[in-house]
């Protein structure tokens, strides 16, 4: 039923909008390398005979109708922009995956309405990640939005984010496919993996002060110098955090300010990210950093929420089906966190949801070198057109 | 013979130009404000009487002739300009100080000729640190110059660099009155300081590389997180450098890369700053830096120089000439090495050259709390004057 051929060739066709050479994907939501993406999916919709439709703030549907009447609809997609410099499997799978999925279903005969979603801004970007689907889940924080003009420059309002939610009363599921972006279904042999749940991402800024002052003249035992401080609070941290299996913790980015080789640094800056499945163990987490600033001295500790997304369980009726398809089709799976953040999370809070993940070679995601190969991607859409056919069905 | 009220006047004057309110001082080379502050000093400098020039890089000079001929000049200044968000006295004390104090001796009848002159750009910027008085000294490095762009953008070319060299074998010797920018002599109650010599600066680009990954799908035991590097680097530098008494370390500029919060860090770079009067203890600095890095596991270590100035010595036969002209005014004064680098370091390699420090309240400089007492600079400028005295009646 599912034509190899044809999902590879709309990848990498896919995969040279917004492609440099050396650098990789650049295709940032709101770009015009993310319109003509997404004109490119949609053109590919129109040829399925699916009816297309972009709602408010971009993200792309493709519907087919149901032969049978009052039946909710099954939705299935990813996202289509990138990170930059990255690879050309991380979101594009889920929404090709899908289309050719719906595509055999609908000529096979389909019970229910069949809808194909492109989600927009998933990776990032002034609007935050997960946009488009937060905007269909109605997850929003409108709290939490940029400037009025940033908005503009891309064409969003809070009248849009508005309009564009979806009514999950219709829905009856939201599956999606996607690369693992892991080593782990790699490192155990398996073709399949099924996430229990995605974690949640918590992030707080971190400040560590001391006092500024020449870096010639003042004595090395007059200093309050902030780095010195913030290396101390980093090294207990790191003792903490790579000894635990329940989260994983990263500082990606810090600053010192006022960041001249000439000045003691005043002050310093890091964003700490936990991410964890497990609410207790971000918690715990919280909690050992403040009590590693409380012990500061010569300087002084604080830290401010930044995010604090919650872990989205995945059902688990859907991971049953998708473990029984998979059986089936005699491929190894396992259950397993997702570490990364998905549009399943914010849907999730609307409707069942569930996900299946294919190996990425090397564990490698969010780079040029991203790949997934053609026997493993065929899997998934396989075990995904198999999960849509059980719930057509049911 | 020393006029304070003038001087205080003339001080507090100059600190308006390029002055903002909350945030201090913002007068760097080549800016608007600079060139405004320059004008102010060479309108005092010709009611004073004295011939003024401009040099070709922008060091203005104010001379008055000597009785007798063939005699060297004596020189005496400082600089203009001023680091971001700095005070009111780092530079124009030097020179409007010397203003005065030559002045005075110019009404007492001078036998040399003498020169104030104001340096352009010693707090660096695009042309680097003590540019106006390398360019006087010959010792810019030809090697290390901006694009072509950036220095016609100032104003600045080789040639003139070249122009602006003064004839050094016209000068009898220089002295330097400034700040001490640090709190040596209010810690131990004196007035006047002697600096022995000028530090050097060595400093070293520090890179720390790591693997870039997914900071929520790579498992804590999968990853080369190139920040838990360079804190463990940095905890080991600091317990050496913080016992040292033979120099001052600095870590003032650390950047984490690509710096996003969902990404583990791939590459740390930092700029290790060591300064001393003491070659060898700048050696054993880069010694113990380069074993740390060689201990590093999961990540890879290099550095690689960036400046490498020398410790400049100041002259004993001056220094003498200070300390003694101190104490026929009752002032206790001090010897101790300048952590902090002047126009007198290059000047030193062209003729005799010598430094008067006067306290800083706090030890505070670099900064709009930057400050003085009226008192202390009386006694500086006394001094100078003295001793600028006693080498014209020579």
């Amino acid at each position: 039923m599912i034509k190899l051929e044809r999902i590879m060739d709309q990848l990498l066709e896919l995969g040279q909008i917004g492609w440099e050479p050396e650098r990789g994907m650049n295709r940032p939501p709101y770009s015009p390398a993310y319109d003509r993406a997404r004109e490119f999916v949609r053109r590919i919709m129109d040829e399925a005979g699916m009816k297309t439709r972009i709602d408010a703030v971009g993200n792309l549907f493709g519907r087919y109708e149901g032969n049978v009447a009052g039946m909710k609809i099954l939705l299935s997609g990813s996202h289509l922009d990138a990170v930059p410099e990255g690879g050309i499997y991380d979101g594009p799978l889920g929404v090709l995956g899908a289309l050719e999925a719906m595509r055999s279903l609908h000529e096979a005969g389909n019970r229910h309405p069949l809808e194909v979603v492109a989600f927009t801004g998933e990776e990032g970007g002034e609007m935050g990640g997960t946009f488009g689907s937060r905007c269909f889940a109605g997850a929003v924080d409108f709290g939490h939005l940029p400037p009025d003009d940033v908005m503009e420059s891309l064409g969003v309002s809070r009248e849009k984010i508005l309009m564009s939610r979806g009514d999950s009363g219709n829905y009856e599921a939201y599956i999606e496919l996607h690369i693992e972006q892991g080593p782990v279904l790699i490192d155990q042999s398996a073709g399949i993996g099924i996430p229990t749940a995605i974690a949640g991402i918590t992030r707080y800024l971190v400040t560590v002060s001391g006092e500024a002052n020449h870096a010639g003249t003042t004595p090395m035992t007059a200093r309050f110098d902030a780095l010195k401080s913030a290396v101390e609070v980093l090294g207990e941290w790191y003792e903490y955090a790579f000894s635990r299996k329940d989260f994983v913790s990263n500082v990606g980015k810090l600053a010192v300010y006022p960041g001249s080789p000439a000045i003691i640094p005043g002050s310093v800056e890091f964003v700490l990210e936990m991410r964890s499945v497990d609410r207790d163990s971000i918690e715990q987490g919280v909690g050992k950093m403040k009590s590693i600033l409380a012990t500061l001295k010569n300087s002084k500790g604080t830290m401010s929420l930044m995010i604090d997304k919650g872990a989205a369980a995945m059902n688990p009726l859907l991971r049953e089906k998708i473990a029984f398809v998979s059986d089936e089709l005699g491929l190894k799976w396992l259950e397993l966190p997702s570490g990364a953040m998905h549009d399943a999370a914010p849907v999730s809070r609307e409707m069942p949801s569930a996900m299946i993940f294919i190996p990425s070679i090397g564990g490698v995601s969010h780079s040029k070198d991203e790949f997934s190969t053609p026997q493993d991607i065929r899997n998934g859409v396989e075990v995904l057109a198999r999960t849509l056919h059980m719930l057509d069905r049911k």
